[in-house]
């Protein structure tokens, strides 16, 4: 009998910490690579298509928070970009938009190859007037 | 005689083009990834150092403009930072700063890689009121 109780206990316990952790995440911002491999012959439709998805999404779209593009000086074909979304079900509501399915459309032959890499945040420090331009 | 004209011509001709580079360069950001592998039970020790040198360069560096570290989510020892100089000069006065020594002196034996990438931005978009925190 007491052993049916600590059982009860014990799962009780495991399925409030998961539903615990399943509505804490949401409100957690979103860190990601994007990683990014263009056929050298079609970087400007490349960058056209990006830019376009990019402010599309961050005017239209509540839990887009931030995108910054880099590309290797010395191999202008390896884009790697810098994705702040406010949640996980942000990011999921965003990649169901028509800007960005029309941007994936747009971009299936231009893209080689593309690695999706989830980050933490570690530090951050940036001059008050700092913009990116 | 004429060989002589000709060869002067070009060799003044690469000294301007050369002068020319020299100078317009100092003048654009320096956009870089510092690519950073570091050792497991470090980590806390790095980021506080890590974390230092940001503040007092942000703080005291007219040319230091931006910092975003990151982890990966699935390997917290490999870790990226993007960096924004306001210039190749401002970056080589960096390197020479106390504060700048006192980080590499304080890391050199939680890094166990380092990789730096010269880096063009691509594009960038963002939320008006957004802040990394």
């Amino acid at each position: 009998m007491q052993y049916h109780i600590y059982r009860s206990a014990l799962i009780l316990l495991i399925v409030s910490l998961t539903s615990l952790q399943a509505f804490s995440q949401p409100n957690q911002p979103m860190y990601r690579f994007a990683k990014i491999r263009v056929a050298a012959n079609q970087l400007d439709q490349y960058h056209a298509a990006l830019n376009t998805q990019m402010e599309m999404a961050i005017a239209s779209e509540p839990g887009v928070l931030y995108y910054t593009a880099v590309a290797d000086k010395n191999d202008p074909t390896s884009i790697t970009i810098l994705e702040v979304y406010a949640s996980t079900s942000a990011y999921q509501s965003h990649i169901l938009t028509p800007h960005f399915k029309k941007y994936k459309e747009t971009v299936k032959d231009m893209v080689l190859s593309l690695e999706l890499i989830d980050l933490d945040l570690v530090a951050h420090a940036m001059k008050n007037d700092f913009r990116f331009n």
